[in-house]
């Protein structure tokens, strides 16, 4: 475009990590307003760029809400849902904010620790391929059950922080309608779950789909897949473990680490484009 | 991005028409190699840029479907459907392609012959606002009549090159589920149709909205709208007229011409985005 007033676009990069996709904006001194408005435009699949959320990429130091972790980590991932609501991270944009930070030149790669709303997160990232994030100790509780088309299916709560119910089941993922949420007892998830359903093709690889509390069938959810990782650990008797899990999006590794107790998600972290939003 | 393979990413704008949205590939040489697979890639709305179709933008001599037109139009619409199979031309995508031809300095604001593999269409476009699209002539035939939820709404056939059945209803249309298609009697529509249910305002404004064969109920159909205007014609007894037409993605403005009985399509388009494509 030739247009001067349209040089002076937002720059965006976009992204994804096995199908869950993010509009990345490059703001390393936080001089950007970034309103929920503005996310929700960006955002919109038809008259935006479209993605599941924002991650705004700026140094920690810049930005209030993280200045207390700049010592601990440069740079700060301010993660916005599609509607503009703030949330707090995600394992799957974890993955793309740190492949953008390592293609642009901003962070070496290797160890990298990434402030977020839930703290800082250490993720391991090379010059290419796969990218590790270290989704901390996951929590395992009672079981409960989940029903899907008056079918009872019986899964252990685990909390990643929010809450999961992972249901291990005979029956085929594939044929089960996820189009409505499973409905699960709501003395025991008050504010609603997201729920795993699982099948084991032998001890170390699976299939698996989530229905997301709020959202829906998603082709893949960070959380979820860890908190399958912390289930099957339990079912499998070890504190230890490295697993495969085939998501709608791709692949998934996990391992739980038995002295840590810490659960690692990896997975690929694509950038697609990169441009420039034009002013209305 | 500083790396250097990366630089030679092709161009793209992302543009929409009323929530109908493209991604505009500026190719002015032809030297572009849009494959298929390219296509849907861009158009994967997770893994791409996401889109309802590509526009590549190239001179008529520069591309042997169209050099025949060269004499009469400079530019050529390459309008590829998401899934990358060629389609001849589309009403919202026009606009959107005149819009960026103006913009980017490629044409005058005027009266802009475009040539699509349907034929030379003629647009108005000035330096920013709506848009006009000359649809050609629509033809009108018998009544025949869609089924949905039970409930039998009789309309009128309208070809627009492609098939439509335009029902007036009383039912509020925003009452309707159009998550199945209509049903509608095969003999007389062998390859499907586009179904539109509308709601008089008044004699000049109505509300629309449409199923359109293959795809699904959509935000705005170009094609749907002028069979409306048509159908509404027909129904007023009128040879020429205007009328306004409310779409899921905004508004429409639709115009028969008494003298020529061209049907002309008005209405916005919005480029919200322009960037490079990040070769794998």
């Amino acid at each position: 475009m030739d247009r001067t007033d349209r040089t002076a676009g937002i720059a965006f990069v976009k992204g994804h990590g096995t199908r869950n996709d993010f509009v990345l904006l490059p703001d390393p001194d936080g001089a950007l307003d970034l309103t929920p408005e503005l996310v929700a435009a960006m955002c919109d699949r038809r008259s935006g760029v479209g993605a599941d959320g924002v991650l705004r990429v700026v140094r920690s130091k810049a930005e209030p809400d993280a200045a207390s972790m700049a010592d601990q980590a440069e740079w700060f991932m301010d993660y916005r849902n599609a509607d503009g609501s703030l949330s707090e991270t995600c394992g799957n944009g974890l993955r793309v904010f740190a492949r953008y930070l390592v293609d642009s030149g901003l962070a070496a790669p290797g160890g990298l620790p990434i402030a977020t709303r839930a703290g800082v997160v250490r993720v391991d990232v090379g010059l290419a391929g796969d990218i590790t994030v270290d989704m901390g100790v996951p929590q395992v509780f009672d079981p409960s059950f989940a029903t899907l088309a008056g079918v009872k299916h019986e899964g252990l709560r685990v909390s990643m922080g929010n809450p999961h119910l992972v249901c291990v089941t005979e029956t085929p993922v594939e044929t089960l309608d996820l189009s409505a949420p499973p409905e699960v007892d709501d003395a025991v998830f008050p504010t609603g779950v997201n729920v795993e359903f699982v099948n084991l093709l032998d001890d170390a690889h699976a299939v698996l789909r989530v229905h997301e509390r709020g959202v829906g069938e998603t082709e893949s959810c960070g959380s979820g897949a860890c908190a399958v990782a912390a289930a099957l650990g339990v079912r499998q008797g070890v504190t230890a473990g490295e697993w495969e899990l085939d998501v709608l999006g791709g692949r998934l590794r996990l391992a739980l680490d038995g002295e840590t107790g810490h659960v690692s998600l990896t997975g690929p972290a694509v950038l697609v484009a990169e441009g420039r939003w034009l002013p209305a």
